[in-house]
């Protein structure tokens, strides 16, 4: 019999306190899209009584059917001295229009007299006010006790009282927070114990990392009778991060018995890290426990033989049971039947050819070692792919370009790029300007090949991230640009990689324009340049 | 009565297999030393029986007096059927000339049969003749007891029989090694409590991170009994990781009350953190627990207001005593408070005038909205304040730049800059090339500028971010940029948006430069612009 422990997510929240994270509201949108396939049960999506861009979230969500989580509102109890009815904050929860709420509240003596400057009476009536305000509005209400464990170290009868209000007055979870993170394992588990021995109502726990030890917290507090976890994608969140609930997940459902998510939907942990990383533009350590690029990859001699005939001599779990992979030089078993997949689907038969495919697997395995991704960039992936089964035909290629950019101290920049193109034997030469260098080759590009290939008109360019690989390097350092393209409410990505953010920028932008052009099966044949091209040809 | 726990470092081994770190023997003689000052019990050097530039560092710091610490020399037991004293392995431990030795052996069943395929009975004999010889050579010996954990949940009679090998040949520490980092606190202590009970010899922990619980495991088997934690600075190692010192110690002395180091070492715990990232070319997380710069940085309005009042509402531990700082972080979603507290760090005068700082804050806001980010780029916003008080000078404006970007079809791209800055009436007119369109940017201003102002030559660039911020706009987005400065261990970050990637960067660079010139304390009369500086002049 596993027992269920409910994830609750708040990346869009607490995780966007993290210094440094920025989320618009459609990267909020697409992170919640991915939290609930992959089984998230809560998602927290915003504060909406305190930000507007929060509340714009909640409008844009509540019109897109989710197949399993809660879309959470996070907020405060009412103010001292406030009915509950007609705090601002609190009918801002409702306004948002999901169906769970989650408040906080003092647990904490000292924060009830110092920071709220109330009595400790007035705090009671105000989560017992507001929790049942938020239920008698038909709300699935958290009450979660801000500073609880620093609080019930402090005045462990005061900060019970307040968990029993919030439980008198209906709550369906108490979260029990380690707000300021500073609280030690053993600690966590005694103290949820002894409130698990006076609560009905199920517990969840919310830990910090100050300490280094906010997994190890999450786990205690669970096998001490709680059943929620509060955390975020890969640990972000303010001073030293929330729990990281992607190394909770694990150590739960591998290793402790409980059950989190589907088997299936654990194999995609690896994909869910990389994919919010990647949104949130941060650069994920190597040495991240379970879904990190190093965290199953074995240097050479001993470690690797013993691996092959027994991966559990140094493996402590099985990496394709979180969907990351073991780098050793022959096992990469993973990665080919990945690749075996998206052939199939291509329609490439390759499959049979062991030592093409073999050659193929290596060639992206020493891209993907120079910076480039294809987890994020499908569609450059399938080039590589049609070229090396000779399906791909090669209806443009670049002669030349040049960007010159101008600055003066108080006139605006100017960018003007120029580009010289060989299609079907002709060579268009032409230039446009921008908004900024990329812009302006993207233009140069397009001019020179709409008028052969007019559906190019009608591709947009939707997304543009550049991801510096190598910090180190500073602005001499190594990027990967990924671009993404929409055309008839299709969506692809491709990506580049250089140490110059333009030759990047030039790479993700050609594979994206042939890419449309390999679906829409344009032809050499097809080449029709009208009477206005033919002004840019300068030499055929 | 505080109970000592001895620290046995280990970041010049194991450190030293983490995927990217490398350290000459300069390095590791740089490390070592900073390593002894801080109070560290045992440097574990490297393995000399393995690798040739290991028994150079032993060559090395034989001849180098340290204040505490025990360099120990790291390597195997004997092999199968070989006498210890005829073993190259631990002869070369004894050539090293150091005082002390680690050597693993095996203690998992599986392992002893299947990797090092030997009997259960000749393997007790390696560990009780490679203990009983490096004993007779005068060592203190130290038994590692590889797979330690998953040994004695597989066969916990042979896993404990091997350790009384050790005990009985006279090893002076005994270490428990979880090898593959699947182990959890709670198994950690159990099993560690019941090893204390049939042992004499005083126990150690060895954890590494892969369940992202190391940490907790090191404080789990202390609380059980033992009394020696390895573990290397800033958690380096293969995979995800040894077990991170600077995690540990300040959880063992701040919060369990165990001795390691003095409170004026532990004061160091910072600066050693970053220390030893400088040299091992490392970019440290901001969010590293305890030494982060993150880690006591405060963003949210209320937090900030509620820490100016009392710090340990928001804060685990006082900074001040690990040798970290608080922080405030300006950001939208905060209030006026944190402002008022950075003006306060900067000791501008303008909290009275509610007027100018109201205006200030409305030009931050402003800012914002179009994109700009402080809380990343505090050194920009210092610049904004010191500017709105009248306390900023400008010692150089830009009159022009242009960057011209050239690409061939074969050839690699080419990028390079021209810039015209004024410095005290002078107009210095200089080109450099780049390694793409900033780094020549950056390389043009550094060559104008730095025979005026020297400093700028020792002030490198960490850090370097773009972050598309309207993505619906793609090529034609408005970009920000971030850059984190290093200058003599310091770090500093600024900031520039635009819709142009160059001019954003621009600003940024040039908000890294002025502040630099700031602290600095640098007088247009400094201006002393050496012969070859003149070459560069053309107008004045």
């Amino acid at each position: 019999m596993e027992s269920k422990v409910y994830l609750y997510d708040t990346t869009l929240r607490d995780g966007t306190q993290g210094e440094g994270i920025s989320l618009s509201v459609e990267d909020k949108i697409k992170i919640a899209l991915r939290l609930d396939q992959f089984g998230i049960d809560f998602i927290e999506g915003g504060w909406p009584g305190s930000n507007p861009k929060d509340m714009a979230f909640f409008e844009r969500i509540r019109e897109i059917p989710l197949s399993h989580a809660k879309v959470t509102a996070f907020g405060s109890t009412c103010r001292p001295n406030v009915a509950a009815a007609e705090d601002d904050n609190l009918l801002a929860l409702i306004a948002s229009g999901v169906k769970a709420a989650a408040i906080f509240g003092k647990s904490w003596d000292l924060h009830v007299t110092d920071a709220l400057k109330t009595t400790l009476e007035e705090n009671l009536r105000m989560v017992a006010d507001s929790v049942t305000f938020l239920k008698q509005n038909g709300m699935t209400t958290l009450f979660l006790a801000e500073h609880f464990f620093d609080g019930y170290k402090a005045n462990p009868r005061y900060a019970l009282r307040v968990l029993e209000a919030a439980e008198e007055a209906g709550a369906d979870w108490i979260v029990l927070c380690d707000t300021n993170g500073g609280s030690l394992p053993t600690e966590i588990y005694d103290i949820v114990k002894s409130v698990k021995e006076s609560l009905r109502t199920p517990l969840g726990i919310h830990p910090h990392n100050d300490s280094g030890v906010a997994v190890a917290n999450a786990l205690a507090a669970i096998q001490a009778g709680a059943q929620q976890v509060q955390g975020t994608i890969n640990g972000i969140g303010e001073r030293c991060g929330n729990v990281n609930l992607i190394s909770v997940i694990p150590n739960l459902q591998l290793k402790l018995g409980y059950q989190c998510v589907s088997s299936e939907q654990l194999q995609e942990l690896t994909q869910l890290s990389r994919y919010v990383a990647e949104i949130a533009n941060m650069t994920l350590p190597n040495n991240q426990p379970f879904v990190g690029h190093s965290a199953f990859a074995h240097k050479g001699g001993i470690h690797v033989s013993a691996v092959m005939r027994d991966p559990k001599t140094y493996e402590h779990i099985e990496p394709q049971n979180i969907g990351n992979i073991r780098r050793v030089l022959v096992s990469e078993l993973a990665g080919q039947s990945n690749l075996l997949a998206k052939m199939e689907e291509l329609e490439i038969d390759l499959s049979l050819e062991r030592e093409e495919a073999r050659q193929i697997i290596a060639s992206i395995k020493e891209r993907e070692f120079q910076g480039y991704q294809y987890e994020g960039a499908e569609a450059s992936l399938t080039l590589m792919l049609l070229e090396a089964a000779g399906k791909m035909k090669n209806l443009f290629t670049l002669d030349s370009f040049k960007i010159l950019m101008e600055k003066a101290s108080v006139r605006a920049i100017t960018s003007e790029a120029t580009v010289k193109l060989s299609i079907n034997g002709e060579t268009v030469h032409t230039a446009a300007d921008g908004n900024g260098p990329v812009n302006a080759l993207d233009n140069a590009m397009r001019k020179a090949l709409e008028n052969y290939f007019p559906c190019i008109a009608k591709m947009h360019l939707a997304d543009y991230k550049v991801r510096v690989l190598d910090e180190n390097g500073a602005t001499a350092a190594k990027v990967r640009v990924l671009i993404e393209s929409s055309y008839n409410g299709e969506k692809w990505s491709t990506v580049g990689v250089s140490t110059n953010v333009i030759e990047a920028s030039w790479e993700a932008l050609a594979d994206s324009i042939r890419y449309l052009l390999w679906k829409e099966g344009c032809e050499t044949s097809d080449i029709q340049p009208s009477t206005e091209a033919r002004v840019g040809i300068v030499n055929h």
